[in-house]
């Protein structure tokens, strides 16, 4: 796997993540029923750096070569698998917040259990110190997602902040929101 | 005094009281020298309710006449001076966030000592219960804005959230940001 700067090829695939991730209403605080354009003009903002995680081609069975199927759009397909994550790093605020950074994450249902949101944050962690960030701050992690919390956790973050009731789950009505920070210094 | 919604014939005062706030960098995340393009886009974005306090016209002394100074620009600034404070009401987050109202209040320094802040603050209040929120978040108050948390806790806010060091204050180094929240519910 490759971790890398997203490009303008690599629209799609971040698309078919992005759409998947906020589809069920559980993690992220977007409508699910954002736009493509609204999505990808959110990711790829001016002040925002995006990557993706980028699968081997073994990976994703493309050495098997499926005959028949070799269509340009089937290829356009194949390709767009092989990005197995996404994320976007920036600053989280301007002026003299611009020193802490922010970052958010999103692993494609297909590419889950892989440990691919482990290796975007440790490589999100070393980019964010490169460019000169004293810190990392998450606004908004919804308190059920305990998958995610747990990674921000083993990664040197911890809870600064309750939100009460501050998400609508889908299923569990509202529940807590935490705004999670670590230091880059140490 | 009125507190009403802002039109775009406010744009000359608001953003002379935009810009004179944000110009010392010690309370508000933006940069000093931040465009009024960009400042007026941020505070009319599309999701934001925008609102001026507009002083009585005896306030600002327009009964003295001010003989020989009545060309047009000189009644336009004095038509600004009217123009104490501004304030804005949006939703702090999209999608299963969205219940939570976001706000941000800037006075002129002139208009300082009357109380507008407070003013535009219940004003503020019960225009967001009006539309549905179920509580109000303030996602960056600077712990050395004294005169601000103290008027927040007055209304009902409390600290819900410490981000260490989050701020460069221009005199004292990097010092907390506060997350401040409160419910609209009761």
């Amino acid at each position: 796997m490759k971790i890398r700067a997203a490009t303008g090829a690599d629209h799609d695939a971040i698309w078919n993540i992005f759409h998947e991730t906020i589809a069920t209403g559980d993690t992220y605080a977007f409508d699910p029923k954002m736009s493509r354009e609204e999505a990808l003009a959110y990711w790829f903002r001016a002040d925002t750096h995006t990557y993706v995680a980028e699968l081997d081609r073994q990976s994703v069975g493309e050495a098997d070569g499926f005959p028949g199927t070799a269509t340009p759009s089937a290829t356009a397909s194949k390709q767009d698998r092989r990005i197995a994550g996404t994320y976007i790093l920036r600053p989280n605020q301007s002026g003299g917040g611009s020193h802490v950074a922010n970052a958010a994450f999103m692993v494609a249902g297909s590419a889950r259990g892989q440990r691919i949101g482990r290796a975007m944050a440790e490589h999100c962690l070393d980019e964010a110190r490169r460019m000169g960030f004293r810190a990392m701050q998450f606004n908004f992690v919804v308190s059920t997602n305990a998958p995610a919390i747990h990674l921000w956790e083993q990664l040197g973050f911890r809870i600064v902040g309750t939100l009460p009731a501050a998400f609508h789950h889908p299923q569990k009505g509202y529940v807590d929101v935490y705004v999670m920070y670590r230091s880059l210094l140490t």
